[in-house]
């Protein structure tokens, strides 16, 4: 799990609670709260250069301004071939609410970071729903959509069967296509954010009904 | 109505349809094809300028490129006070498909319409489904939301009224703000045509579920 703040620990106690071994990673490594949140969840905690080393599945749940150098301090070696779930957004809120978007309409994060490392697998997702929704889908009533996009069907596929462990309802989970299509996802950011204010929840999402 | 596209036609019908007068504004007034429509809904068809100047309630439903120019093009006291529901996306085919966007991030074109014309109160609404939905909400089964924002709240409330006329439920009009809030509903559109390649049909929408 690269990134221990909110969406990092709440994936990663997901995951403890699946049964998955979990180590963090952070800039320094050694972050004491970090540890502290761990410990609590029987997680480990490393730089993230370390947290990848070992791991079969990588998330990239950093802030979406850190996310490239975080990813660039890991080895080659560690990511070569590896899926990694980009859960982040690029939002820029340098200039106070609402936030903009730092890459934006002709690019993406998600494009940004497959480009940097054709050696990883990346798939967007996770994104446009707040943590607690990631984890538990029924947290909002009745059918709602989680999209996914990358380069790799296959890696789409490992990822869709985990989400379907933390309660996403397969019928639920929407391949937008390849990892283009994460500008679509990133650029719901700024829509997600003024509902998040209309609806006075961050536990909402979108289903999408169709004729 | 400025603008007689398949969006400006579409809207036309329907308003003909429950009673109104309708004039179809275009840059030139006398489009033959434009015309011919015109003649079947009973609408008429004269200049952006000539269809704003008698005209109670603005549409502009122009390309997103070409609307500031229509509305630059009335007259400042045509525009004076009036409500203009601003359809258009600031949609961009110059590099192919997907579209980009025009203006983006840290503006949008329902800002920009109001910036240039104060005279407005611009509602920006109806941008985020296809135009037969706009005027047919049932081609899409269950509850599905239509996003409304601008600055004035009585304009807000009289395009309301007339979408209820449409046959949008009144719980399923959702105000998310002012004007600024355009970036958001706009933003969207990206995810939109992507949406539109997965699920294969234009007949659909979201629907914000909320816990």
């Amino acid at each position: 799990m690269l990134g221990t703040g909110m969406v990092g620990r709440t994936l990663g106690a997901k995951l403890r609670e699946l049964g998955h071994e979990v180590t963090m990673g952070s800039r320094s490594g050694d972050n004491p709260e970090a540890l502290a949140w761990a410990e609590g969840v029987g997680a480990r905690v490393a730089t993230f250069a370390d947290a990848a080393e070992g791991a079969e599945l990588l998330f990239n749940a950093t802030n979406g301004g850190g996310s490239l150098a975080a990813i660039d301090s890991c080895d080659d070696s560690a990511l070569d071939g590896k899926v990694l779930v980009d859960v982040a957004n690029p939002l820029d809120f340098s200039q106070g609410f609402p936030p903009s978007l730092s890459i934006v309409n002709t690019d993406s994060l998600g494009e940004r970071i497959q480009a940097a490392h054709p050696e990883l697998r990346v798939v967007k997702t996770f994104n446009t729903v707040s943590a607690p929704v990631m984890v538990q889908p029924s947290l909002v009533p009745g059918h709602h959509n989680l999209f996914l996009c990358g380069n790799d069907a296959g890696a789409k596929a490992q990822v869709a069967s985990l989400q379907q462990t933390f309660g996403w309802p397969a019928e639920d989970l929407l391949d937008l296509g390849d990892i283009t299509m994460a500008r679509g996802v990133e650029m719901y950011l700024p829509l997600w954010v003024r509902l998040f204010g209309a609806v006075g929840t961050p536990n909402f999402n979108v289903h999408i009904a169709r004729g």
